[in-house]
């Protein structure tokens, strides 16, 4: 499976001196995302699903959605008999979901540069990705502030060192020392040159939608990218019922190049949804399958990922609010409505509107994280690292949660009822009131029983006194900072690496900076 | 269904000056439990639970279970058929369960000192209550230290204010500075003076739980409290396969009075149970059935609890470890076990190995409590306050898990979905690119749309800094510190404070200290 120009590259970076320092790197353990053995939680009835799709039906077809900007959009949808009046358009019964039905993909693979890091997003797996357009950073040292092209590579490399995160991500901070009109080009750089795993392209603009997969294609070679998933860009749109220029058209670029668009509504009960969680739902559900029918009618069979993004709104202050009980039910009921039209879900994250990795955004991360897990999400963008509703990623905070998703790997597995987990002999063997540390059971399978997280402390009080009585926040400050000591960026083709550069400086210079 | 007594009193206790001192005072919210509206997780499958329930009858039959010095548990056993070798008692196929099922209660109700608060333990009712058991408490003030009976008050008064925790708990810590043989005196007594919720009594010895039983006497009367659930006691036997005389006494005093044992076995797989989660709920099905049982034997018809306490051991350092996968996902099957033999269940809590109410303290509690929301526990001991696997409890954590027990109460009501959950008109209202704040539908629901947790801050990140950076505990510090200087006492009868006294003073009176 691997592109014909990754083997050739590989075979024309075979001197003698480039494998002997490939192999003396570090290389980060390989988990190709996991397999959930456990069943999803289906929180609503058939029938409650039959009620909600019937209403999605009655929205896509008495109010519409609207194209801004995007002419072609609207031909696509004259051409399938869509009513498009100006702008707007509105769709008769079944009409986008039998185009989905028809050509759109229930699962497929995303590949990576290290074809040991391709991912499958679908079925039964889960795949965890840190978070995502951020344009501040925190750290435990330097407290909050803007996001730069350094912060980007750092926390690209923290992402790459976890055997938790699948997935690069995408915008993990915007970089707003780089100019609004360029950036996209060192981000997707860094993603190439300091990670090995699958990522997400721009999206902000149809060109920089297509300067990243450009970059993707001199990365996995043209005919590679024509025909395999190698990029992924998640289109966020302008809830309710609007998709904009830059949103609709860089969906479209990633579709025609037959890359993935994940397709994310963008709703705050109470702001851009109703202040009923389950009417945002059904607006979830038509403004994904709306998204996804475009690309499938830019180019049949393309991949594209049902993204839900749901939190609800503080009344009193109109603050957005994360972690929260209704969006975390909501998505139980998007998941099971993905299941149904048949795509591969992007579902809930490491949500919070905390300023620092404290007991608030763990209460509200977790709650946020177990929903992804019980879903059935199989894409978890912002799994690790989110801070204050969006607006802030934290060093700390990433490795804290993908300390987590660690004990998540375990949990998705589930509890086999099998011969060797009821070891009833062992009962025999220990007897009552005894003690099954020594017993034959536990010796042969103590060192693989329990999943331990690496950053929680289970140790005695005097113990922890001994080391410092660090909290969690100071514990992950140690961490991320040897993290980044001990990292060693992934092998990359220099001559690859040299098209790279070339390509964004070419592009850097055909155009003025431009700042906001 | 208010006793006699307390109708009595009320009436003895009605002059002008009571009654008007009485309503002036500030009574916490009122919830009697909260109704679990949405489905249970079923993680494991019917012929999953067969094979568990198989494996549970043969540890019954070929291992069995010991009554250390305690004859008439013995003989009980004998009476029914059971074989009993020296203290060891094994059961025939189905004996344990034929006992349980033909007299044993599925739910029931434990009445509060005040009516109002009487909860029903059962059923798809689920009750909060505080952590159990601690020696240390922590704040973020003094650190950790060991317990005193004035912390003891202070944390009844504080899970009193708490409207999120309908139960006040048992010994919420150890107060180390009273006598061992006399301090249950004055927990009950704290119970009934500085809260008029349902309450757990003494199970350490036999003689504790009658004190208790007999102080529950007082303030409910003899008639009702032999009629009614008034008083709880957690029963935490010797596992593996252990109940000594303290544990069986106190099991068998609870029943005899027509009071509620809880039975708990206290499983750390690993140490006190196989390394395989699967096997350890086997043990607990056996432990449990055998406690709840002997309650049956000793009184037909007595309310019994099935108490799941599961954890997993590191096995390198040999500690035990709190909210981590394994044991929420047993936690999942003990509660199938529990609804197929027909009792209600205490499972899980806000678990976690921390020593601060910090990151990790959250990821591990909410683990562990969103388990209990799932799999449809009825009785969440352990529910706030837990820090330090069980060694102590904090006043911060105590307040922050509480406010999350809040956003609790929205997550088990679920999303029904009907006409006012999907007001699709809204959307013809407000259309493509508009807001939904000041819809009609919005206006309509605004002020109960979505749960907002008292101590999560979701304000913008400029005015949490106006107001001094406060990260969750020095929020939480503030917090306890002003519910208690705001606490009122309920109402208690004058008459029957005294007759507590009284009882409390010719008991310590009749016996020597006995500190360890």
């Amino acid at each position: 499976m691997d592109s014909p120009k990754i083997q050739a590259n590989r075979k024309r970076g075979g001197s003698r001196r480039l494998k002997k320092k490939h192999r003396s790197q570090v290389t980060p353990q390989i988990i190709p995302g996991v397999r959930r053995e456990i069943p999803t939680y289906d929180l609503a009835t058939e029938e409650g699903l039959d009620i909600i799709e019937e209403k999605a039906s009655w929205i896509l077809k008495e109010v519409g959605v609207e194209f801004r900007g995007d002419p072609r959009a609207l031909d696509l949808w004259r051409g399938v008999g869509a009513d498009v009046k100006d702008e707007r358009v509105r769709f008769d019964q079944g009409l986008v979901q039998s185009i989905i039905k028809k050509t759109a993909k229930r699962t497929f693979t995303q590949h990576a540069r290290n074809p040991a890091r391709s991912l499958e997003i679908g079925n039964n797996n889960v795949v965890f990705a840190p978070a995502y357009g951020m344009p501040f950073v925190h750290d435990a040292d330097r407290g909050r502030r803007y996001g730069t092209i350094s912060d980007f590579q750092n926390l690209i490399k923290l992402t790459y060192s976890s055997p938790w995160l699948h997935h690069s991500g995408g915008t993990i901070c915007e970089p707003v020392d780089q100019p609004v009109n360029k950036r996209h080009l060192d981000m997707v750089y860094a993603h190439l040159r300091f990670s090995d795993k699958p990522f997400m392209g721009s999206v902000t603009a149809p060109e920089r939608a297509e300067d990243s997969i450009n970059m993707a294609r001199i990365a996995f070679g043209n005919d590679y990218v024509a025909r395999n998933c190698v990029i992924m860009g998640n289109i966020n749109m302008n809830s309710p019922l609007v998709y904009d220029q830059a949103m609709s058209g860089a969906l479209r670029a990633y579709s025609r190049a037959n890359q993935c668009p994940v397709i994310v509504p963008f709703i705050l009960g109470g702001a851009t949804g109703p202040v009923s969680m389950v009417a945002c739902v059904a607006q979830s559900l038509v403004e994904v399958m709306v998204g996804v029918a475009l690309g499938q009618l830019e180019k049949p069979g393309s991949p594209a990922v049902f993204g839900n993004f749901l939190t609800s709104v503080n009344l009193r202050t109109g603050s957005p609010t994360f972690g929260t009980p209704e969006p975390a039910l909501g998505s139980f009921i998007a998941a099971q409505l993905a299941r149904r039209i048949g795509l591969p879900l992007r579902c809930s994250g490491a949500f919070t509107s905390s300023k620092l990795p404290d007991a608030q955004a763990m209460q509200e991360s977790v709650t946020s994280l177990q929903t992804a897990l019980l879903c059935g999400a199989n894409f978890v963008l912002h799994a690790a690292g989110w801070l204050e509703g969006a607006l802030t990623i934290g060093y700390e905070k990433l490795v804290l949660d993908a300390d987590y998703l660690g004990a998540a790997h375990t949990y998705l597995k589930g509890l086999p009822i099998d011969e060797n987990n009821l070891p009833f002999e062992a009962f025999k063997e220990v007897g009552p009131g005894g003690h099954f540390f020594g017993c034959a059971h536990t010796m042969a399978n103590y060192e693989t029983a329990f999943h331990e997280q690496e950053l929680a402390d289970t140790d005695s009080y005097e113990n922890w006194c001994d080391n410092g009585r660090l909290d969690s926040i100071q514990r992950a400050n140690r961490h991320w900072k040897q993290v980044l000591a001990d990292y060693e960026a992934p092998y990359l083709d220099p001559s690859i690496d040299e098209e790279l550069q070339d390509f964004i400086k070419k592009r850097k210079a055909s155009m003025p900076d431009i700042w906001h």
